[in-house]
């Protein structure tokens, strides 16, 4: 009486966690936190309209929602001026960065990636059995003329690029992203991560061009859009590499109730255009509780800020937990050179009042 | 400039899909169905109390839900008194099984299923490289005892079984299946897809026994729980197999109100059990209306019932297409020995009345 084996991939893994979530932590520490200020949502929510649209969605929850996703995907389709056939929806950009692997990777693929850029992604390679090649972040951006040089030294599928970038919030201009896209080596795909796209100052990305096989354009309604918990992202890209999404996902996987929050979301720019203004004045705000506390942070094209705690990890390691203790979720980078930050999410006015706070008394206690 | 090449197993593919969804049949028609009982949803809904609690949640859709899920493990765990390690919640049992295949399945491996049972596995199996060694059905039921000797011979990992059985409607009793479940041989699965069991007459499934790596069962909120659209199913199994989902699964792939949904659900059995009542009747009347147009159907333990259309698949196929074009969404089985069949899930009053009056249009439509 004994199960089959795991595949030799699934055998080999570690048990991995991309991100321990707040919630357990909470359930760990025994009590909640006052500020959640570490995982990039937006506090400043949704469109109204999305919430009236998601409120009236519950009642019709019975019904399946329609896999084809076809309204949601035309008029993401219509925003960015393609074909709806160069769209797919996904659970999150995460759900697509695991079938881009399904469509691309076999065990021992190589990919390329940056030393401490988004975890998920990596987690995925590893759970398809690919070889993830790290490159270190340049000046704390990721290196992307490194990263092509690499994926052409280890012939790589893929190449992974987040711009902005998490955790530093760093990012390349427009122009700089097409000349490397110019770049790249036959038969390497970029898998260009945009979910921080809406926060960035224009022009940071660059047109679209699904005629394009090379490119993968990911976005989502989880960060400025703030439906987080609605898990609808989506790909942009040449239209026969996008149905080729068709063969490997879960055609019912989408809800319907975040399917139709992500419609009225992203029909309301207007909406959308206050929200990124309160995060970038609430950039402005992290940056400003660091200096007053004497600490540098980076400029951020993203909805957090790096904030340097000007010593080693070690350090900004007391800083983190002394700030968690303090019921203020924030987030640390781990990759080597990137240590001695940690990543503050923007909030609310109370949110960082609770922050500034806490940054004084913890600065104030590591230090003594 | 050229993508990189799909996996062996992608490009082999041909296009797939599942299901095509209703909505994509209202597009291609050019207007909406009238009656939607083809798809196993339940128009009964969900319990007022999960409306209720996906309102409320719509408002705080801007957090991620929590990404081990654990307060809605609980309490499934509770309920099927297992130990929370043994449940693993995911985007639906569709998204369950693509992960079981992920944990199990390597190019060439031969899974053993019945031929004309659930299409969507078949589809994961094929998408993950597997070869499907499919069994005929005997008298309308899944064939277990032949899935078994087939799974012998062929050393198949996986076997499928949906007990009751989309699209028919039959089952084995519980008894059955422990039976059954003794007679597997060494390193194989049962895949026990119970999706159904909720409005299955007592005893249909065997009790939960985490300790045997054999099986895994697979349940659901999307039919007698009435929120299909939320996209939320679990799995309950041995430890060890369940925790290895983690290692392949999307930690942040489930939606946040459909978890806090079927939480709501899960705890209002009373409604659940006024929702059986009502299934149960509306399989009684579509019974009744296919015996008053001459037509036999089969005794169902699902939310649906399969109607014997009393000739050749062709004549099913022309009744089917009449129903469509009247409005009336149904679907019907496909496979050898099925194909004079049609499958109505169970509707409210109206919705029934609509099939009434179609079935007999149709009948004398086509007997004409």
């Amino acid at each position: 009486m004994s199960r089959p084996p795991f595949t030799p991939t699934v055998a080999a893994l570690p048990k991995l966690v991309p991100f321990v979530g707040p919630e357990a932590m909470e359930r760990a520490r025994g009590r909640p936190f006052r500020a959640r200020l570490g995982a990039n949502e937006s506090v400043f929510g949704p469109s109204p309209l999305a919430v009236a649209a998601m409120r009236e969605a519950a009642g019709e929850n019975w019904k399946y929602s329609d896999p084809e996703s076809y309204e949601l995907r035309a008029v993401i389709a219509a925003y960015h001026e393609v074909p709806v056939e160069c769209v797919v929806v996904g659970e999150g950009i995460d759900g697509l960065l695991g079938l881009t692997c399904s469509l691309f990777l076999t065990p021992g693929s190589p990919v390329v990636t940056t030393d401490g850029a988004y975890p998920t992604f990596n987690f995925h390679v590893l759970a398809h059995g690919g070889k993830v090649h790290a490159v270190p972040m340049r000046a704390f951006r990721e290196d992307v003329p490194r990263l092509i040089e690499t994926a052409k030294t280890v012939c790589a599928p893929l190449i992974y690029v987040s711009n902005p970038n998490s955790p530093m919030g760093t990012w390349w201009t427009a122009g700089d992203i097409a000349a490397f896209i110019a770049e790249l080596p036959p038969e390497t795909l970029l898998v260009l991560d945009e979910a921080y796209c809406d926060t960035a100052p224009e022009p940071t990305s660059p047109a679209i061009d699904v005629s394009n096989p090379q490119i993968i354009r990911y976005r989502t309604f989880s960060k400025a859009y703030g439906l987080a918990g609605a898990r609808i992202g989506y790909a942009v890209g040449e239209r026969s590499t996008i149905e080729a999404f068709d063969k490997v996902r879960n055609h019912y996987g989408i809800n319907r109730v975040g399917q139709l929050g992500a419609y009225a979301a992203l029909r309301d720019q207007d909406y959308l255009k206050g929200a990124v203004a309160q995060i970038a004045a609430s950039r402005n705000r992290i940056r400003a509780i660091a200096e007053a506390n004497g600490l540098s942070s980076l400029p951020s094209a993203a909805s957090f800020v790096a904030v340097d705690c000007g010593a080693d990890g070690a350090f900004a390691s007391r800083v983190l937990t002394g700030l968690l203790d303090r019921d203020v979720f924030v987030r640390k980078p781990v990759a080597k050179g990137l240590e001695h930050f940690i990543r503050i999410s923007c909030g609310q006015d109370e949110d960082l009042a609770l922050f500034a706070g806490a940054l004084s008394d913890v600065l104030a206690s590591v230090h003594a």
